[in-house]
């Protein structure tokens, strides 16, 4: 069916809500105020894809000087493959004889594919599915107190690192890891670990990757790393501004939604519910701002619905009708949920990009 | 690009994870199970496609008795306008000019379509989008509890048919409402003193269609209600068996995921993520249930990521690259995730029907 997508001109006041939009003067100044920061620290930025799963925002991304893009899944990976892209990390230990085969596929078609593991189980399997032709890159991934994946020491990244370095078709390219917010002195101390019990092996680690968007302008506290990997930063969100990150006018991200009913003085209803916002908390308690109406809380949401509570909103509850804007707490989570999306200056859409990589989780 | 579908005849244990996946004998025995129960005590029964958003299941569906579909938005309506389906209750607040224009056209196209409303305002724009063309069938949504979208009180609700009776275009047709769950008495005491109102009025209220699959069993405690909605039933899920409304060989619906890392012997981590699970928690402290792990925790998600805590695991961990199936928390927003939904008899695959609605947030 045909969806309502806007055209290039539309007044943001005239398009079908729920629907996220990006500001596109924001969303410059976020990619330039990031790589300028890098540059001046010596850091080589890979952006995630996640955040936005356009390669239109990707190639604003390289522009200014990221030198390649970090990818989640294979399926991720090739999407941006198939758009030109020619540097890609994909930060994910691959499984499985299908993913195998497509990863080795497309060494042969990337200048400069890498991968990371985290078990002897995806060494190996990683080296089957290559056999003798262009090597492939491997990095370790190391656990650095997220508590995801990773192995848990340097002893055991180095372990791991020499089986890489031993494995047929592959080349141990360096470390990985996506540490917690505020683990810069943890994350040092394991690179710097790893590193010398590496050179006693007399095994080379040119690549040590760090990540995160909450820390990101931290990212020099790290300065056994190579280079920094981040998301969300291209959009910001409610959680990237309670970590201090970035302010209000930072903000690219907004879902726009309009109250549908207002069942009693104290309730407003919108039409974005958890297939516009998702329902991700990340720590608040409520499920976005909305700065026209301060005090106000989303309070619940269902697939179509946000309950509002004006209980303690200190302007005027809206009509039936009006238009909001949302802050949401997560972006990255919004993009996957639409197809497209439209960016927008001064409240005039720019251009409506399709979100290539949507649904990619294979 | 190519996404891996598995084909017809494709063993589960084959299939790229993360992949929702559908049983076809509990689909069949969940669908015949309720449409008999409404049978019996003599209720028309109108599931709701949010659940599936897939024209094959609604389709088994009639075909088991039930009197049409419920829809929650203009264009998951006509999804399944196009699709054929003649008799649609869109169970929303239709606002806004482009919505308003294309309801008039579905009105003309579709035999029995059918709207709420809960405010003025939404049965205006209702009365100027209809014009002089074939009248749209309006119900007063009433809010028994939920504390969602619906007006206040049984007055409230008769004097909003009053203004829908007396508009140009449209004709009351009575009362709609979604209650918490536990709200049959409620229900049915708003229901009988607006049916009072109305009478002392000479308004006919036609339907009163009642909701949620939580109380389906008990939808014979309304016997004011005509008609009765339910969506999740068809799948059931982790939240429908906390309710009692079904048990553990009525999920219909898992989602198959592999471990892709076993950083810890407490800790193993899966490719299904927040893209593949969403965050929804509905009451839960952890994000889904794994029967073949009993007593492990689905602790955190991030997009692609389940971090499982084994600490209570009372069996042996999975190791690296074994498929687990997961129940998930809330079965509806799985859906929306996924541009297909792959079915199976026995663990074998028997059909992939494209979702959709998927996405049809307008």
């Amino acid at each position: 069916m045909d969806f309502p997508w806007p055209a290039v001109g539309t007044p943001l006041a005239d398009v079908l809500t729920p629907l996220p939009v990006i500001d596109e003067d924001r969303l410059a100044a976020n990619i330039k105020r990031t790589q300028t920061y890098m540059d001046a620290h010596g850091l080589a930025f890979r952006p995630h894809v996640k955040t936005h799963k356009i390669p239109a925002v990707a190639r604003q991304q390289i522009a200014a000087g990221a030198v390649g893009l970090n990818c989640q899944k294979m399926t991720e990976a090739e999407v941006f493959a198939d758009a030109g892209f020619d540097d890609l990390l994909i930060t994910y230990n691959i499984l499985g004889a299908w993913r195998l085969a497509r990863l080795a596929a497309l060494n042969d078609r990337v200048a400069r594919l890498r991968v990371v593991a985290d078990s002897l189980v995806a060494v190996q399997g990683l080296s089957a599915a290559i056999g003798h032709g262009k090597p492939l890159m491997v990095l370790v991934e190391c656990d650095t107190g997220a508590g995801r994946c990773g192995v848990q020491t340097p002893q055991a990244a180095a372990d791991l690192a020499a089986r890489i370095d031993a494995a047929p078709g592959l080349a141990f390219d360096g470390l990985m890891t996506y540490p917690p917010a505020g683990g810069a002195a943890r994350v040092e101390a394991f690179l710097q670990q790893t590193m010398a019990l590496l050179a006693e092996r007399g095994i080379a680690c040119p690549t040590r990757s760090n990540g995160g968007t909450p820390d990101l302008f931290q990212a020099h506290l790290v300065p056994s790393a190579t280079e920094h990997r981040a998301g969300t930063y291209v959009y910001q969100d409610r959680s990237m501004m309670r970590a201090g990150v970035c302010g209000p006018d930072d903000l690219a991200m907004h879902v726009l939604a309009t109250v549908v009913s207002r069942p009693t003085p104290q309730r407003a209803v919108l039409d974005a519910g958890s297939k516009a916002l998702t329902s991700d908390l990340l720590g608040f308690t409520d499920y976005g701002e909305i700065p026209s109406l301060p005090g106000a809380r989303i309070v619940s949401l269902s697939e179509e619905h946000a309950v509002v509570d004006l209980t303690g909103c200190t302007v005027a509850g809206p009509p039936v009708g009006a238009q909001l804007a949302i802050v949401p707490n997560h972006a990255c989570v919004v993009s996957n949920l639409f197809d497209r999306m439209v960016f927008h200056r001064d409240g005039v859409v720019t251009r409506v990009e399709p979100v290539a990589a949507r649904g990619t989780v294979w």
